[in-house]
């Protein structure tokens, strides 16, 4: 179960996964489940993987772009923890999600992470050239 | 932790915020996240954020388009709710997602809330122009 | 509320609707919510629903395509299990969501479904032509 539900915002000008891998280490949170992220970005970084082992490509966008939603985890790879995230970004003109390398905050992210009462785990896969979640 | 989930089925022809408002109010839901919607929607109104404080522009997708997901939450501004959800939308030739003004469900809409065992707060931000989550 | 929180993965070249469908039976979820669902995929098929009752269109998607997300359920009709997910996915040129048919995992699939602690029913609804969500 979550044993406990973080709400929290990542405010205008911050960067949005250093602001979510700040606020898990605040708060003490190795292992959770990334329910939600909604708000906006004045731009974002998104990675797509083209083949395998491993091999992706980024592509910036500019915003202002809505977040319209976002999932993923927090996990631990031996002691150092790894947030997982795949974001949805949209404008008027343009609709893409990927995996998120870095997005700036435009109005607001409202960040819901349920925090898990096990601990999930990663490790490096060696087919896919990631690190993968256990189960 | 999630006190309690809620599950509830919007109908053909309901206006899905407004019935979203109306479910949260008879089951006394002050506080909580919007975990997802999915199902169909007739004709939505989607709002994007252009520039600060609080510009936005509205625009109305013709339907039948998916559901594809929505995310948000159950707040207070002082003792009124409000209720901020980000839809993602989808046709074979059209996908697009933002700030749900309005929509018309056309099969259904299934609604998740999870209702929150503390109290989340809103107040307007200078900066933004909008009712921002407190922390 | 989850009274258990269930997180795997989904592996390289698995079918993910199957695959979510085996580990539920076995793990006997009968009654939960599809929290997330990110990774990416080979291919997939997606359903949009086109008229009422019950007409719909399925497009298959070559990828590879990040799964962006995924929401919905699982609930039981009479005594059989019914897993319905509706997926979001985006390449560099595509961004498509809908109803999900089918998929074959590319690199992996990471899905976190939420166990309720009552049960979840559909039943058909002749107006859709569908398996509706009783409330």
């Amino acid at each position: 179960m979550f044993k406990k539900v973080h709400v929290f915002r990542v405010k205008p000008g911050q960067e949005l996964l250093g602001e979510i891998e700040r606020c898990c280490s605040e708060r003490g949170i190795t292992s959770g489940v990334i329910i939600g992220i909604i708000g906006s970005v004045e731009n974002a970084r998104l990675n797509f993987l083209m083949s395998l082992p491993g091999n992706y490509e980024g592509v910036g966008y500019p915003g202002p772009l809505e977040i319209v939603g976002a999932q993923g985890s927090v996990t631990l790879k031996e002691d150092s923890p790894i947030i997982h995230i795949h974001i949805q970004l949209s404008g008027q003109g343009l609709c893409r999600g990927g995996h998120l390398a870095k997005a700036t905050v435009f109005s607001t992210a409202e960040v819901v992470i349920g925090e898990l009462d096990y601990q999930l785990h990663r490790q490096y896969d060696s087919y896919t050239g990631l690190n993968e979640l256990v189960d």
